[in-house]
């Protein structure tokens, strides 16, 4: 395999067209939509809240009856959740599907329509539905995945794309990554929206066991706040462009499928890591590594523990190392059995807790130095077992209490 | 049942004293001793977080050796909390029990230690040693109930103490709470440290069902920011000064039984309140009414799902009915089955939310007005069945992030 680390400007077989309908204030672009022309696969999971919005209902039915590659639209906005809006919500999202379905003259099953904003408000479906022409429109193809990222950004700081290209049997194959998040960021499925795209052709099954295995260590992994949104929704969608096929299950095609399967989940991890480090009012980005457990859902408990505990948090924010609060949300964990005496915790591989007391050469101010820093790697050895985790989150500060009590005005 | 509603000056029986060893700055009262003098009896819960604090282990195995009424001590020290200590920890936690047994010539197991305040860090004993002959000779028994509370106190802005007077069978009896705890406040044991007292005879078992009947509507149903502590405490201590005994299993002593359990949980109720009003940083106290639940739990999850969301606790901070995220909150419980459209929710019983839409007549000025209340009453009725729970949290505000980022500074 070659890595070839390149931005991708395009892939065949999809194309972007982003406008403005005036959902978001000051004339910021909030709809997109995305043609999969060429034809294709989808797989996705959905939030677990139990009042999803209106499109993750709709994804949701679209994907039971998509049996074949074909055709399919993404239609994106921004600044609207469409959520908690009850049947009413429901036919404006349907409205919106069908004038794209109508406009790219393929079937409404074939377009997931996909929001994200403010939650309780309606949609303006007139505004949209007079843009959509537009959107569908030739002339309109030329946006780049970086429009179609910022179009769907809300509190966002900035837009999280990723590209890769790859070497499979010789040739160059493309996988690409977009998301939008930065709060309501919750260990259960940590974003509002997150798409993987690329051009090499795979089986349902194995799109959707890709889904399942990225969204398990990335999206899964990360928290900001432990809020869990209405809309969160990751898709992949695959068609056949690059001519290379890999599967799962074909022995001839194994190396290939690990080669790319090992791609697309780090493409997922590194969208999750832009989620976490655009985490709303975040200084630091916190990489947590939980080894010595018992097993992986241990190690996941502590990880999710640690990561959703303000007071470990503030802490970053002021670079304090008041070490004991993170001992304490490893014990809030509540593992049954956990022996503080096998507890080890290392800053940046500097070991702090040694047997579950200061290190014996332990300096305040080395640990204050490093917990200063932007990133921070903070490894938690149980001492139990061999599994291990990771999870990602970052500091809270000042502004995010800021950005969300000031969301709507 | 006549509610004195008096301030109780001192209960026969109990005697406090407190002093200053300097683990709080600026010479703030940090060690109370309360000297249960009168044969008492002892219940209590504790953390279940999996690191529990020295004197958490101590007063868990204190416990079990309690068989028979007996003079009981409480050395409680704040600005430590003796958590993450190890060993070391614990031969400190029971060389000061040792201290106070002494003094005062009783046995160790009599001797029930609490300590909150920062984690990791040790005892110092010492300093506490050289002032426990102090706390327990006569002429320092003058300390009051406030003087208590304030010894406890940590990120508290106020002592936290409430006293009954009532009638059972035409004699006087009293009961006596104190409390503190303003941060790492977590629908699991959400408290640092909490005591009830009582001049009114009752058996252990008895005691134990107050208790565990108390916590569950009181201190496990309150919530300001997730976290979970190493030294979470909660004991009642009862005596039989006042003369009155009371039992829920004997048919004669039922009634006032009734009156004495609704009095003492009432106790426990206000203190919890008193915790969330002084909520690291809070401006506003929240109380959720879950109603419309298939069960107790079922409205307890929702309450403690509304209750921990950061974005439901930062838009009533601003004062803003970003009722989204309210919804969002609710479904965030993952209830199967929940049903939008049977969804009703009142902000001190003004209808905003109307099966599941805004309500008909709302106005956002109305809903405003309400959400900057000091103190708001949020009602959601699920619509699905007849169960009803009840919490309560404050709102998250910039001060919480300056309270825990500046805290050991």
């Amino acid at each position: 395999m070659i890595n070839l680390s390149k931005k991708i400007d395009s892939i065949k077989g999809f194309s972007v067209s982003v406008t403005s309908v005036g959902i978001k204030k000051h004339g910021r672009p909030d709809l997109a939509l995305l043609d999969c022309y060429s034809p294709s696969r989808l797989a996705g999971v959905f939030t677990s809240n139990s009042l999803p919005a209106a499109p993750v209902t709709v994804c949701r039915d679209n994907l039971v009856n998509l049996s074949k590659p074909s055709r399919l639209a993404l239609i994106i906005n921004s600044g609207c959740a469409n959520a908690c809006t009850g049947k009413d919500g429901l036919i404006d999202c349907l409205r919106v599907s069908d004038s794209v379905a109508s406009a790219l003259n393929i079937e409404r099953k074939s377009v997931f329509p996909f929001s994200t904003g403010v939650i309780l408000e309606r949609l303006p479906v007139e505004k949209m539905l007079l843009s959509i022409d537009d959107l569908a429109g030739n002339k309109n193809r030329s946006a780049s995945w970086r429009d179609l990222a910022t179009a769907i950004m809300t509190t966002d700081s900035f837009p999280k794309f990723i590209s890769k290209q790859i070497v499979l049997s010789g040739r160059i194959v493309n996988i690409l990554g977009i998301a939008k998040g930065s709060g309501m960021i919750h260990p259960n499925m940590a974003t509002m929206l997150a798409f993987i795209l690329t051009d090499v052709e795979l089986s349902f099954q194995d799109l959707q066991l890709l889904v399942k295995d990225t969204v398990k260590v990335s999206f899964n992994s990360i928290s900001v706040d432990g809020d869990m949104s209405t809309n969160d929704s990751f898709v992949a969608i695959s068609n056949s462009m690059s001519g290379i096929k890999v599967s799962s299950s074909s022995l001839s095609e194994k190396k290939d499928w690990n080669i790319f399967k090992k791609n697309f989940m780090q493409i997922g991890l590194e969208l999750a890591e832009l989620i976490v480090s655009d985490g709303e009012g975040a200084t630091k980005l916190i990489k947590i590594e939980i080894s010595g457990a018992v097993s992986y859902e241990e190690a996941c408990r502590v990880g999710e523990s640690v990561s959703n505990s303000p007071l470990v948090k503030t802490a970053f924010f002021a670079g304090d190392p008041n070490l004991g609060r993170i001992l304490s949300a490893i014990g809030a964990s509540e593992i049954e059995g956990l022996d503080l005496n096998k507890i080890n915790v290392s800053i940046n591989d500097y070991l702090v807790i040694q047997s579950g007391l200061l290190a014996r050469d332990y300096s305040e101010i080395k640990a204050k130095n490093l917990m200063s820093l932007e990133e921070i790697n903070l490894s938690i050895d149980l001492g139990r077992g061999k599994a291990c985790g990771k999870y990602m989150t970052c500091d809270l500060s000042y502004d995010y209490i800021k950005i969300n009590a000031e969301y709507r005005s």
